[in-house]
């Protein structure tokens, strides 16, 4: 049983006032990140999902937890009470552990003594399962169980580990480097170490995760022998070490060894965490070659296995990547943890490179994947994020987990889970995306009402006040709200969509910009004013001629946004199918919403489909059709839905 | 164990010379099935695969059923070595009795004295795992596996005794109705009808197959409980008897009754299979409401949930139907099952209702799904047969079963086997799907090099010798070789695809003939020629403008075939995702061989693969590009293919 003793805590590389509130703390990256204690978000998109977080998706998630005996499995192994008691899937201990880093952020973010008191007691119940040697999972171990480690396919055992120690990472980043959590996890991982070390089994995990947990321990700790498991554990995979399955082992990326790969491929949420562990692991460890390996596997994959949403992953059967170019829109996986994953990475990627490409596809993912997943009240969730509704479909039963994946609508819940509590995660630590520091200065990334602060190693002190309706309005006003004589730079992100009409006014003067990164450096004072104007005109978008599943069709834009077209929009149908758009008509803004110009197609004659000649494919009848945001679909009961609309 | 004490039979109300040679004997259709015994097919396409089916894959499937050990099982169920000594899938009974199947047929199409040891030595060891109440299953019901009829949703308990019930009326039904197998297959039979009859269990098996089997032998031996048994099965199901599985209830049909259904949907071959055991039901049973449902159910699945192949199920995962329209080529499952059902289906409706869309269907099926999945040698296979092939692929290796399913190549064997013995058997019994009688005459449905002879009820005499390259060439000759004072109709189906320039010749006068059924009565003397010619140049198809992963593209389609381009015919290309068609010019035979005129695609820089401008698709350097049959490709190691040809 876990004991109070004290482990005590090496001073890590990072392990120093930089390290609070950030997810991830590079030891050599270009760019450090600020923390959720130096972004503040105080309204808009991202504060109201930060709220709506708060308020509804914690307590809904720790009510499931509860409700599903997920969290009761560490009472039922305290007590002996397994297998015979245990509910739920394999991986059910990383919910509690994911609900637990949800609540480590969010209490860094805004203290409350009930929410710190709800944390204590899960946490107890956690480290209570523990045993004498470390080990901690309710699935293996016991007499009626699996030996430990006896299932590393597809038994999760390490991947439970890792989700434990990203939790502890959070806790000891938010003040409080010695709390039981992180003690806990550092017993586990201590266990692994010696399990699987350089004299242990040669293996993996078939879902990697504790890669890059290993390394922030590290960074935490100071601990290298988790630097040298993280980096066995990369080095290993590739070589076939884990047994074939159904899927093959590309399924879990141990067909081909890192260095190798072309692309992602294989389960996207096991591609895009391990592709995270690996850039944490360059990074430590300077392997340069490991990075521009990782970079040149993103590269290939947002070009050719990536949808407009950012979301990743097409396939259902094995939720994993298909060919390139094989991106169908109804049949779109894109599920919500591979959203997350994809963040998660590129974020790691944008502080070893810079290259605000990544930051693109972070706004984009969250815009489109990770506010597509919950609901408007935050007590439903998409687990796959298709692109198109065919069928009206139907509301889960809000009493009962669903089936995973493809439900008709967000569920409440499902058997397995894995998406509610991962948004909570990463809605909780939101802040740490928003700007990064260097030597000389500030950048931002991604635009939000809220403040920034940072000083820089020599001093000079940084202050902003960020504010901004984006992505309602595409002005953002950021205002220096400090005063240093030595001059620093900022750096603000255009976006790679505003390529026709963004603007920067600095001390009075406009000049347009382009997509990348632009650059001002003076000796700011308090009150200065830099202004960024971006086009938020909404237009039509042409998808690669080698994507054959959206041939014809062209997608509406607006800012940041994909947009969709509703059947609840759209009088007398119940199919959105049958909507033709006309490419010469730009859309447009009327009333506040967006519309495009539609004509409705004609059906032929009921039979067999494939005929001698091309069918009319519309009348000469045209109506203006509103659009929606696509993350915002699906809130006003069953409907049909497309982001790809055909053109006449 | 099993005994040899005879089982009395009954007569069957079709247990007389019609039934003999025939898989399906409706007591009232409006059309009489030919049996095997009255259609010869003396070469040509259907020919040759009948010979390569007695040559290759018969021998082949007994090579594999006794190495993987699902032979075997019987014998360890004698021996009382289950469930230890137990190999394969719980289904894998069925593959032996589907074996056996294809052994009856192929027996009475060309007796062999060494396969009929076999046939029996099989018959045998499979009769020596019967237990005495009549129980037959390798893998349910002893100690230490399940409970008999546990697990009747995955279980595929009563649907192995269904393949049984099959392979018996295949013995019954080619001269041998007191055989062995025959009383093994009733005494099972017998027990399902104690266990589930109207005071037994009220539920039915997740994967409907018994349904048509009990009828058919309710035909052959008059028993009616046989009947019944099959009645309540068909009935019971659609009310949610079943538990519900991940797939939903959708997956095996009982979601829906069958009289309330819109569409055939779920898991392909359980809903083909389920509705041709309903169509045995209603004409056994004179339920004219029900053969209409399934009917209709059947032409709303044609119209929008086929492929251009006749395929199937489009849905990996669950190898399911989609929705209407959602029909992706590059991830299409169109199952080889699937659609051996679908043409088990067609012919009973179209014995029952006469329409020739019926055998249109059969027709494409059998040219473009049933002929493709077996390698020019018949010793590998597909069991999905995909529309378009994105990557080379690897060839499987020979050694071991394949993971079952989307392989890259055609495999020896699967790890789920059920498709080598389903073509056996079909192929087997091929030459039944040829032809029908009625009062009046006889119909031709299916072209192929043979005889067909029949007596009509009031003994008028047909003879007819069929002479055509068909599909090699248009040009079908009837001869008629016998003589009869009294007049009689000779019919012959014109292909839905001949909509343009068919003609019929008879007694020297042609006339153009369309789509649909012609029919020729005259008093037919010995000599007396008709002349069908088809007309054979190529055509491009066009899609339904619903189905959206085929916009924009152009099929070739010669005669019943469906046309493909392969890379290993490009040179220069491994992917034929570069080509695109120039729709102006209409397809053409150049030595011997179907070209269309295409240019390149020039790929767009990599990058970000949505952008604010249509890409351009093509240069204006134009080549011909060589088609294949469908059913040809990948005879020729690793390509590409596409079915779908975008147009520039």
């Amino acid at each position: 049983m876990m004991t109070s003793e004290t482990v005590p805590l090496c001073e890590g590389p990072a392990h120093d006032a930089l390290a609070a509130g950030r997810p991830v703390v590079p030891s050599r990256a270009r760019l450090k990140p600020l923390g959720t204690r130096d972004v503040r978000l105080t309204g808009g998109h991202w504060g109201e999902f930060q709220d709506l977080n708060r308020r509804a998706v914690l307590p809904h998630v720790e009510h499931w937890v509860e409700r599903t005996g997920w969290l009761g499995n560490f009472d039922a192994a305290r007590e002996g009470r397994l297998p015979a008691d245990r509910h739920g899937r394999e991986f059910s201990d990383s919910e509690v552990y994911k609900l637990l880093e949800a609540m480590a952020w969010e209490l860094d973010r805004a203290p409350d003594p009930a929410l710190e008191a709800r944390f204590h007691a899960v946490v107890e119940r956690v480290a209570a399962a523990q045993e004498p040697d470390g080990y901690l999972s309710t699935r293996f171990g016991r007499p009626g169980q699996g030996a430990r480690w006896s299932d590393l396919e597809m038994g999760h055992e390490l991947y439970c580990v890792g989700h434990l120690v990203q939790a502890a990472v959070a806790r000891a980043r938010t003040g409080h480097p010695d709390d039981l959590l992180v003690r806990v996890a550092r017993r586990a991982s201590d266990l692994v170490c010696e399990v699987f070390g350089p004299a242990g089994r040669v293996t993996v995990d078939g879902h990697p995760e504790i890669e890059s947990a290993l390394v922030e321990l590290y960074r935490v700790t100071g601990e290298r022998r988790y630097l040298e498991q993280a980096r066995l554990f990369v080095e290993r995979r590739g070589h076939r070490v884990l047994d074939e399955i159904e899927f093959g082992r590309e399924y879990f990326q141990d067909d081909v060894p890192v260095r190798e790969a072309r692309v992602f491929r294989g389960h996207a949420v096991r591609a895009v965490y391990l592709a995270a562990g690996q850039v944490d692991l360059a990074d430590e460890t300077g392997d340069d070659v490991l990075l521009a390996a990782v970079a040149r596997q993103w590269r290939h994959t947002v070009a050719t296995r990536t949808y407009i949403t950012g979301g990743m992953g097409a396939r259902h059967q094995d939720e994993a990547f298909a060919e390139d170019f094989a991106l169908p829109p109804d049949r779109a996986y894109s599920e919500t943890c591979a959203g997350i994953g994809s963040v998660m990475l590129a974020w790691r990627l944008l502080l070893a490179e810079g290259d605000p490409a990544y930051a693109d596809l972070i706004e984009r993912t969250l815009f489109n994947v990770v506010s597509t997943a919950p609901s408007a009240d935050g007590r439903s969730f998409f687990y796959t994020n298709t692109l198109h509704r065919r069928e009206l479909g139907a509301v889960p039963a809000g009493d009962e987990p669903s089936p995973r994946a493809s439900s008709s609508l967000r569920a409440p819940w499902f058997e397995v889970s894995c998406c509610p509590t991962n948004l909570a995660r990463t809605l909780a630590g939101l802040a740490a995306y928003v700007a990064t520091s260097d030597d000389d200065g500030v950048q931002l990334h991604q635009y939000a009402a809220g403040t920034v602060g940072q000083d820089l190693p020599d001093g000079r002190s940084v202050r902003l006040v960020v504010t901004t309706e984006y992505p309602a309005d595409g002005e953002v006003r950021v205002r220096v709200d400090s005063d240093d004589d030595r001059p620093w730079t900022l750096s603000l992100r255009v976006p790679g969509w505003a390529s026709d009409g963004a603007t920067l006014t600095v001390g009075g003067t406009t000049r347009p910009v382009g997509p990348g990164t632009v650059a001002e450096r003076r000796s700011w004072r308090c009150g200065d004013e830099v202004v960024l104007r971006l086009p938020m005109q909404p237009r039509f978008t042409h998808p690669d001629p080698r994507i054959d599943a959206v041939r014809g069709c062209v997608a509406v834009e607006r800012g940041p946004l994909v947009l969709a077209v509703e059947s609840v929009d759209v009088p007398g149908l119940d199919t959105v199918d049958h909507l033709r758009v006309d490419p010469a008509v730009p859309p447009r803004v009327v009333d506040g919403r967006v519309v495009v110009r539609c004509t409705r197609v004609v059906p032929p004659e009921p039979g067999w489909p494939y005929r001698g000649e091309p069918a009319s494919v519309g009348t000469d009848e045209f109506e203006d059709v509103p659009l929606v945001p696509y993350h915002e679909w699906a809130n006003r009961g069953p409907s049909t839905m497309r982001i790809w609309l055909p053109a006449v």
